[in-house]
């Protein structure tokens, strides 16, 4: 690969837990860490100002979306997605390769060669491939490209995925992972490139898949192909055995998880990254998490609440607001009600993820996740 | 009336123009000025932060609106609308007579005591007097409290309103200044109360309801019923008839007026204040009012265009920006669309009332004039 800034150091860890830094082109970032999700070049209502308000370090883009529109030419013509959307900190992109098996209404068709799909905004006909993606996320000069994968999905035909299922699914990730990484080098891409494990929910093929990305050698390693509807303790299960079986020298990024707790769990297991939709998607649902439960901003017991969503969160800009504000902004559909509850939910998000890299440190990680569990527990007033 | 802080005076005029200093309990503000409307306690895809970016020193509440939702005893928690919606610069609100009139659903009736209509909400049946708003602004902590009255249509059954029809109307609305009045000082209200010069096209009868203002006694003195329908040469005639009779000592506003080319017409014939939902309301579609003419950020001639909106603009928030970005989130139907476009259209409208402001002061207005006419009509690039 070509010389490239990355550099990945484990600083401190507690149990299988890590705290580390992590060099990308834009910057060093400070992990455990939570990436926000900017689908179309935006984090929905948020500015990148709101981002760095939160404490945001790595954003994400989605390929498949930005590929479509705006296009790479425009892209490229802003140098990059950096510039498109005025982010001047690390970004990582995906592949497309979730969007193009999980989206229903592309009627995608998959090949060795790739998939073939037809475009939701015109019909067109397109074809994407580990070599487009890489091409793409070239384009886009994401701190962080992700290899281009089949992610298998739990439930085929209304029953989850047999062993050979994915073990085809996940060998054929494998030789896409190859060929993404001959690409990004072909490419000359400075950046850095991760693998993603899959094989289900089957360990031996989850350990398979390591070894052969392992062998072809990569800057982080991903688990994908969870939170894909699977149960929960299944989630946990193959968290619990593969997470701290990744190298332990390089970055390990849980794709597309998930709740607060599912956060605790996966750095406790050793996980360093991860993304999910789930605090800006549901700040615009009216969904408020808080460090005593969740909070449902639309329920009349907040009409006249005069207190900030979590008072335990540092001053920030939604905190300046009562719940009866939130609430009222929320019942009316004010634009600025997905702005004010997206900034607490990152908030919380990004203010947790804080405090376990703060104990971590301390060495009192353990002590911080039971009166995590406690404070959750107790139900927010 | 109580003795309040409010204090108006005129440092400059050129021609009819003027260049005023008016003194709230909020903070004292420079005319002519444009009022940002936030119709329920929030411009809508604004901040107040944005707000003061873009440099708002008064804004605009709707009283019908706050009233249904959240209603004054939440508002009245907070300590008043600023409280509530934290914001610290002066507020004015209409009241709520607008609303109760147009609003088609309402199945209002008019009776002499005030009007009864069904709630949009729940179809509880309300009735707005006079007093019932001067109760509610009060609740509200408006710094300019604007009389209950009826706003003539333009159009009854079709047709103009005849001058019967409009005299009638405009008597009731003196009554009912009157008692706005009287119950306003009731109140003990500390605040200061606006008179609305009503009826319609007819110059006597805009004569009359002055006339009949006056002798009642104002903090300041309104145009209403104008963009109400009527051609813009009615409109026009009208201002140019009738602003520059407004008591000099006063401020004088232009109720729900205009376009960039209104203001520049308003401020021209004496007028000092102005509100208006068109930069907020154009925003959100995506019109962008920019020095050179008006610009459909839509329009695929800015997929790839690199400037920001409008380069003769000081930079702001919304100039970081490519077109083609806004372009992208438009499209995309992004929240952060909506309020990096809503930035610039009032980034647009505060500016050129400041450049107003100081070209009436350096003694240049006729000439700004002259160029804005000359800059917009040359279209944008």
């Amino acid at each position: 690969m070509l010389e490239s800034k990355f550099k990945f150091e484990v600083l401190k860890t507690q149990g299988k837990a890590r705290r580390a830094t992590m060099t990308l082109n834009h910057g060093a970032v400070q992990t455990p860490m939570f990436m926000p999700v900017g689908t179309y070049g935006c984090v929905k209502a948020m500015l990148p100002s709101d981002l760095k308000e939160v404490g945001s370090q790595v954003i994400l883009g989605n390929t498949f979306h930005l590929w479509l529109r705006p296009g790479t030419e425009v892209i490229e013509k802003h140098g990059g997605l950096h510039g498109f959307m005025n982010w001047d900190q690390p970004i990582l992109t995906d592949s497309g390769g979730f969007q193009v098996f999980s989206l229903s209404d592309l009627r995608s068709k998959i090949y060795e060669e790739g998939v073939k799909f037809s475009s939701p905004i015109d019909g067109a006909k397109l074809f994407l491939t580990p070599e487009e993606s890489m091409r793409i996320q070239k384009s886009l000069n994401s701190d962080i490209v992700m290899v281009f994968d089949e992610c298998t999905p739990y439930l085929i035909k209304d029953r989850p995925a047999t062993h050979e299922e994915a073990a085809k699914s996940m060998r054929m990730s494998l030789r896409w992972a190859k060929r993404s990484k001959t690409a990004f080098e072909e490419l000359r891409n400075p950046n850095a490139l991760f693998g993603i494990v899959q094989g289900g929910m089957y360990d031996d093929l989850r350990i398979e898949s390591l070894h052969g990305l392992k062998e072809i050698g990569f800057h982080g390693y991903a688990i994908g192909g969870l939170s894909v509807g699977e149960p929960k303790e299944e989630m946990n299960r193959i968290i619990e055995f593969l997470a701290h079986q990744l190298p332990e020298d390089a970055p390990r990024y849980l794709m597309g998880v998930g709740t607060p707790e599912d956060l605790v769990y996966g750095v406790a297991h050793g996980i360093d990254m991860f993304d999910c939709v789930m605090p800006t998607r549901n700040a615009r649902n009216g969904t408020l998490f808080t460090r005593y439960g969740d909070l449902k901003i639309r329920n009349a017991r907040y009409k006249d609440d005069m207190r900030p969503v979590d008072p335990s969160l540092p001053p920030n800009t939604s905190s300046k607001f009562s719940r009866a504000y939130l609430h009222h902004l929320q019942k009316t559909n004010e634009i600025s009600g997905s702005r004010l509850n997206t900034i607490h939910n990152l908030m919380f998000y990004l203010h947790i993820m804080k405090e376990m890299r703060e104990a971590i440190e301390l060495g009192s990680f353990t002590e911080w996740v039971a009166k995590f569990h406690e404070d959750r527990a107790r139900g927010i007033e």
